[in-house]
């Protein structure tokens, strides 16, 4: 029987494909270190957790489609905490960041329209892209130069008549990179210039290292209406699981347009969004504790990875990911010898190829994406067992 | 700024046409009974209530994107239950049952591909749809006929090259009708002999009246390969609000190709699933109690609008809606009228128009659909107000 071409054209994750042999790695006894995914093993607020223990309903009723008055009020008060001026009927909370990005793509773009995208870039993107009939158009930023924003010149070449939207992820997943005033104010002008969107993935916003700060693009004048921001629970209150999101623009139409999409589905997880509400409750020590010990993460994994011989890594300013250049032929294939041939004292590490944060998968053949999600002991343990697994793949 | 032209096509629900006008109503002091949404005020089960409240982990972490295996072994040992030898492998859970029919339109069909559609239907089909950039060909069944499914010859007729599924929707939201055995039957044959798929949203399985039952295309033997069933928790165990659905099939390549999709969106809510495990450890008499409620319900609803004069009714069999033709000249024109221009007693009611339930509006303008989901004295004083409105309204 028929099905779909355009999903039989998508690929499976690396990380969907490794899958399996970690699973039996750990079924064998072997221990597994996991630094192929985002999910932190940091807490989240005591006030979440209580507020979900606290749910004191006979059922669990339909929520309004565009997301609780309560949680979209805390959002724009955080938002104007941080400088953005975003009123609740700005805000259309989504299941998860995930939904936001798909949601944004329908929104803005119609099948053949395309969105740049500086790569390497978050993988799911790809899937969203396809979904929505999209065409990622890549503009290829360098682990040499730490993967700052390639020279707009580039970009701007890349714009077409089909052109919707530039999209950025900042701070950056997989690499870390975190992007300057300077760089958004250049970018927001480009896009006035071509009349085209800025849609910005800013869910890491919290976690910027070295006294830095991410300036979110909701607070620059003068662009409002054409800037759609994309924002998650997930990381900053460490709740990836509870699913709720937000799609976030002045753009009056937009929102209308979205609140199409969002009532077909009918509402974002209720007991997920009472999570939220009581996150965003926290005291700002929560998320300075949290940013602390990210950095402290990023110090031990860049240290000890940079004593490996031939091994080249970014240097994360933000976000909990960097994107390391491996002394072998393909991360793929050792990424697959690490699970299925060799362990180390008993354990072996998980890492994400990174050749599917390219459009052009050449480009990241020798790149892995770490995720520095686990305590400094457990990454320094990992990282060696990381060097003895790189010496034996080579000697094979 | 150009936006999407696709989403532009989407019309807003009438339902969230209306919604402003009854938020203002309510707002003045005027008492809403609402029949247009099916949220049932069923308390979901105790069990369910009982593990949110449980929850125990310090942070909510990712899950598997098929869903939890826990949750996924209740899903097959419940299926095995009613018949259907379906393995915790051939399900995924998904985010509600609209995750599962938007994932099951992106899997089987290319933009440009045909689903055959029994009208009037559920009306958010329209936009899964859309996103999908599948045409939905309507076959419509008519309330003279109690809204069972067309002559097959009718049906059989729209299959064109383009053609990659029949969507039945059983028991039926919005007609309340149960398709039989035979039915199945000849449409699962008819798929067969065109090589299509045959996807069943079955969520309201359990809601059959007078002691009839209605069997699951899982059931059938000999069609494994071709048949896709949408599930979903909200129904079932009323509580739409945890966003829990399934999507189910013996065919190993479509849930190969939905996992690409699942995967991508991360996870489905994860307290959510936490209540529908214990959900499914619910005692039968739960569903029993709860199936009795809403037969008692239609009995109601039915008798009360068959009293008044010029309104014909559907008798539904199964689910908790029904569809009335009303003595009027727009149901749209109608319901916004009782809503801003008409109180009885203090009250007005909110019913759902349902041209939006049909591809082609005009067949649908004198009909609304009304949501048994009050209790019995609400419901008869909702008609009570109901009729007195029609005579308001043709009085104008």
């Amino acid at each position: 029987m028929k099905m779909s071409e355009r999903i039989g054209r998508f690929q499976a994750s690396p990380i969907r494909r490794l899958a399996p042999y970690a699973i039996a790695a750990e079924k064998n006894g072997t221990h597994v270190y996991h630094l192929n995914i985002g999910q932190p093993d940091i807490r989240s607020p005591e006030e979440s957790i209580v507020a979900i223990r606290a749910w004191n309903k006979p059922l669990v009723a339909y929520g309004e489609s565009q997301g609780k008055e309560e949680l979209r009020n805390a959002f724009s008060e955080y938002y104007k905490g941080i400088g953005a001026d975003v009123e609740p009927s700005e805000i259309v909370i989504t299941t998860g960041g995930s939904e936001a990005l798909m949601f944004a793509f329908m929104v803005l773009c119609d099948p053949g329209d395309e969105i740049i995208i500086s790569e390497p870039y978050y993988t799911n993107v790809h899937t969203f892209a396809g979904i929505a009939e999209v065409n990622l158009v890549p503009v290829t930023s360098v682990i040499e130069n730490n993967f700052a924003l390639p020279p707009l010149s580039e970009m701007e070449k890349k714009i077409t008549p089909k052109t919707r939207a530039i999209l950025l992820n900042s701070p950056n997943n997989p690499t870390g990179y975190v992007y300057s005033d300077e760089e958004l104010k250049t970018l927001l002008d480009m896009c006035k210039r071509h009349d085209i969107f800025l849609i910005c993935d800013e869910v890491y916003r919290e976690y910027c290292f070295d006294g830095a700060s991410y300036t979110s693009v909701l607070t620059f004048k003068g662009y409002e209406d054409r800037v759609v921001v994309v924002d998650s629970c997930s990381k900053r209150f460490s709740m990836c699981g509870i699913r709720v999101g937000a799609l976030v623009s002045h753009n009056e139409a937009f929102i209308t347009e979205t609140m199409k999409l969002a009532q077909a589905r009918l509402c974002p997880p209720i007991i997920g969004q009472e999570a939220a509400i009581a996150g965003f409750k926290t005291p700002p020590e929560y998320v300075a504790s949290v940013r602390e010990e990210y950095q402290k993460r990023r110090d031990c994994i860049v240290e000890c990875l940079n004593a490996i011989p031939g091994v080249k890594t970014s240097r994360p300013k933000g976000a909990f990911y960097l994107v390391a250049e491996l002394p072998v032929d393909d991360c793929d294939r050792f990424a697959l010898f690490l699970l299925k041939d060799f362990t180390y004292k008993g354990s072996t590490v998980m890492i994400a190829p990174a050749a599917g944060f390219y459009e052009n998968e050449i480009i990241g053949k020798k790149q892995c994406r770490i995720a520095y999600v686990l305590n400094c002991d457990d990454l320094k343990a990992a990282v060696e067992c990381l060097k003895a697994g790189l010496e034996a793949y080579n000697k094979q």
